[in-house]
């Protein structure tokens, strides 16, 4: 198998992807792709990824983009650990999750880049906009954590490094997080398939 | 079951848990949020959907957000016709496209929003940025659909609502698009569950 994620080692979607494919128990080698020179446009990986996205897996003659997908993909095709809950409405739940992660706190993500959470960058303060999605974020994972809970749902899934790396973006900063988020997200980031990716080579430019 | 979307009948993401409730077969209510007047934010709601936002079912006590996780759990939770394929490999990329087009393309998303789908709205010729989009976007379709296909895999799925909508866009504004991609869309749009949203009644600002 395949992984293929930016060279920076600085999408969050690529370290979903390589969280699911160690937690799998899987063999997998790593194909590193320069965003900043356009290599995920080129035609070659635009026949991988029709979407020339990272992260995308090739698996034999199948090629898959999209870090969720590629979760779901790899929990129905081969054995190992669950990357999902097995309780119907917990596995709907973790989707869910995914899915909002995926598409809103745009504004945590822009000014909380990935830089701050893998290069120690220290950024300006939330403006009113991150401040009100960071209040969101808290909110959401009132509903789903309790203080002193460890994981979302009965074991460890997939969406807990989701929403862990979202909440470091936040933690890292230094940026006010109730305690027992703040404290959920360093616990799963110990994790050591988390770990791994965190600790891969980074050139800081 | 309950099924609460924008009052304005314009989120492309409630059409896609409206067609999928029609397709399954299921009974459900229309609950309608208003929101210009933020009422996805209020505390009731808050309640139902952790993230305040469309769509969201409530399921006697079990509530969910995000359209492609409800359309994974009706398939999971309910008989009838399927919204995703049963093939693994197809249904990995039907997910791999669903997250796509609500994570990328935000130019269309943005210069062709879906009054122009929904109330026939003439918008201005596409950026530059927006065409480097549509492209983007023709050249994934043409991975996934040979001219005269109707549908992405075997059967319907769900995917192909969500890419239908995302190609009228371009279609009902006017704009190029390959005349095969232009037949799947304008196809897909005669669907009786996608015609039933079509025509709910809006009202022209
Ligand atoms: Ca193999
Ligand atoms: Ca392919
Ligand atoms: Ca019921
Ligand atoms: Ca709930």
């Amino acid at each position: 198998m395949l992984l293929y994620v930016d060279a920076d080692y600085l999408s969050p979607y690529a370290m979903s992807a390589f969280v699911a494919l160690r937690e799998k128990g899987l063999t997998f080698e790593l194909r590193l792709l320069d965003l900043k020179h356009g290599e995920q446009s080129s035609p070659t990986y635009a026949e991988i990824s029709h979407t020339q996205r990272i992260p995308a897996i090739v698996d034999d003659d199948f090629s898959l983009s999209e870090s969720s997908a590629i979760s779901e993909y790899l929990d129905e095709c081969y054995i190992g650990p669950k990357l999902y809950p097995l309780a119907l409405l917990q596995r709907a739940q973790a989707r869910s999750l995914q899915a909002w992660l995926r598409s809103d706190l745009l504004p945590i993500r822009e000014e909380r880049s990935t830089e701050v959470v893998f290069l120690n960058r220290s950024p300006q303060p939330l403006s009113a906009k991150a401040q009100a999605a960071a209040n969101k974020l808290f909110h959401a994972a009132a509903q789903l954590l309790q203080p002193g809970q460890l994981n979302l749902f009965e074991q460890w899934s997939i969406a807990d490094t989701d929403l862990a790396l979202m909440i470091n973006r936040l933690v890292l900063a230094g940026d006010p997080v109730p305690e027992y988020l703040a404290d959920y997200a360093t616990a799963q980031w110990q994790r050591a398939s988390v770990q791994d990716w965190v600790n891969l080579p980074r050139s800081i430019t």
